[in-house]
């Protein structure tokens, strides 16, 4: 295994300081390096907060700024961040127009976050959005239920726009909660997770396999498949998206494809250009895409695709102004 | 080896119409797909036009928009566009001011930017900018003299800048060429290419080696060297990157660390922050930053880093506007 790294303990904290070094207009680190917040918060505003292990970047400290995140907490490798990082968070963002917790659904992030919001309760209002967005997840041991993966960027764009507008904090756990059952994403893989400090690969595929449904922490997935042209594979990975939304003839779509870390821009936009073919046959209208390495699971090579289905105020909020290290317009 | 493709024939147009169809408020196709060009040309502009072979997205096609590229020309992978698809650039880019080229020092491009320019002598006015800021390529087959790689960026958004404001074909000829000596760039690869025609990788590593000095085609770098720690590999590059640069206390240096494809984000902002505290040991600088996947070389591990020593103009052009799929500000 060769990594650009000094050692397994460090690496995290030596990757965050370059972050914070490079994007130094854009962010600050709060209270002793616990995490990531906007350089310069708006009074008034509501606090959005998310975080999780490191080794998806650039989520969650890459969507820190104008229009997005507050702040991100980053925990080790996979691992979920402290009760002590995310009340230091809340602390430092929320000006007493609360605070949006916005998290994937994985048991240690869940449970660390919920701790958090409960020891701040007498001080802070707090409410908390769950994205489970992946379509698998139900028969990992890892996991109740659908898992956060890639579509945590979608709402996190969508809910940082209306908070940056002045929606308060019932609006925004409202329009979070909405967005649940129409944001849906697959994941596949055509080589597993390398982690640092075991130096192995949690899953190990041959020349000939792809693991279909995977996570973003080095799980299994939901099946092995035979490796395939991108056609057959995506093919398959949008029928399953789109048979698991909802039948809305009003809304339209949002297509997102994500790199897993190891995969190739010119790849990603190869399968993006199969997908938008399949989703269209289909009937659904692309009404924007993101094509993009954002939420990765370390160097695994593979894809995630998301599927949104949006109404016209959340579109307009997704296109509205935003500046962060890893999104910006 | 497993990549998203359908076949090794048609992947970089499908990997290209995705590309357009995902960028459509930014980019068209031109004259039947030998181009990609800005949607909304600038009247009385400068023209500016890159290209080369694919396999390094985003660049050069997620360089084409508003302050930066007119149009960009793509090849097969890792091979020369033709001069008909940069005279069909050329002719439907220069609204009359002239048309700037920039082109990486390869043979290959070399001789049919050459070609096309002369072709079209007699109905357009076109100058060439040639890049060659990598530390080595003297001694490969395929480059006389230092090769243009990572800092071609860089040429691209000042040149991109300074032509969006209206300087002339003149002023922007002497402006790129006089960024020559003060851009320098060095890559190492933890993994070679595998190029898709061949199934094979151009060199092959074992689990104790890196490559240091690497290209962006496949081609062998300047030596084989052990693997090690992080800083280790950063220091020499760092060290060999500022030697090879004017000593010039006056210019404020930007910092900028590429990925080849197959890295991690989180890799590159720790390689990022490591070689920030040399160049800052060293006495260096450091008024610009940018850590990202931009100039690769299909699913290559590794990265580069480049340091440009700029002047108070040259940094105001690199802060200057720009909206294209890959840089946006």
């Amino acid at each position: 295994m060769k990594k650009f790294m000094n050692t397994a303990a460090t690496m995290v904290a030596e990757s965050l300081e370059g972050f914070v070094r490079a994007h130094d207009r854009l962010v600050v680190f709060g209270s002793g390096d616990k995490f990531i917040r906007r350089r310069n918060l708006k009074p008034g505003k509501v606090a959005l907060i998310s975080g999780g292990g490191a080794g998806h970047e650039p989520m969650h400290v890459g969507f820190v700024g104008a229009g997005m995140l507050d702040a991100a907490c980053t925990g080790h490798i996979f691992c979920s961040p402290t009760p002590g990082q995310i009340i230091a968070a809340i602390e430092a963002c929320d000006g007493g127009a609360g605070c949006l917790l916005i998290v994937k659904n994985y048991d240690g992030d869940v449970m660390n976050f919920e701790m958090a919001a409960e020891m701040v309760a007498a001080r802070h209002r707090v409410e908390t959005v769950f994205v489970r967005d992946d379509l698998d997840g139900g028969g990992s041991a890892r996991s109740h239920g659908a898992r956060g993966v890639a579509g945590t960027l979608i709402i996190e764009k969508i809910l940082g726009a209306a908070a940056e507008e002045g929606a308060d904090l019932d609006r925004l756990k409202a329009l979070g909660d909405g967005l649940y059952s129409r944001v849906r994403s697959m994941g596949v893989a055509l080589r597993g997770v390398t982690v640092p400090e075991t130096e192995r690969q949690t899953f190990v595929l041959d020349a000939g396999e792809i693991e279909m449904g995977v996570g973003i922490h080095g799980e299994p997935g939901r099946f092995r498949a035979p490796f395939a042209n991108a056609d057959a594979i995506l093919a398959r990975m949008s029928d399953a998206i789109i048979a698991d939304l909802p039948a809305n003839g009003r809304n339209a779509a949002l297509l997102f494809v994500n790199g897993f870390g190891g995969t190739p821009v010119s790849e990603l936009y190869l399968a993006y250009n199969a997908t938008r073919r399949f989703a269209e046959e289909i009937g659904l209208t692309i009404a924007r895409s993101l094509v993009g390495t954002y939420v990765t699971s370390l160097d695994m090579a593979g894809l995630s695709v998301t599927i949104a289905l949006l109404d016209d105020e959340e579109l307009r909020l997704w296109d509205g102004p935003v500046h962060t290290a890893a999104l910006n317009w």
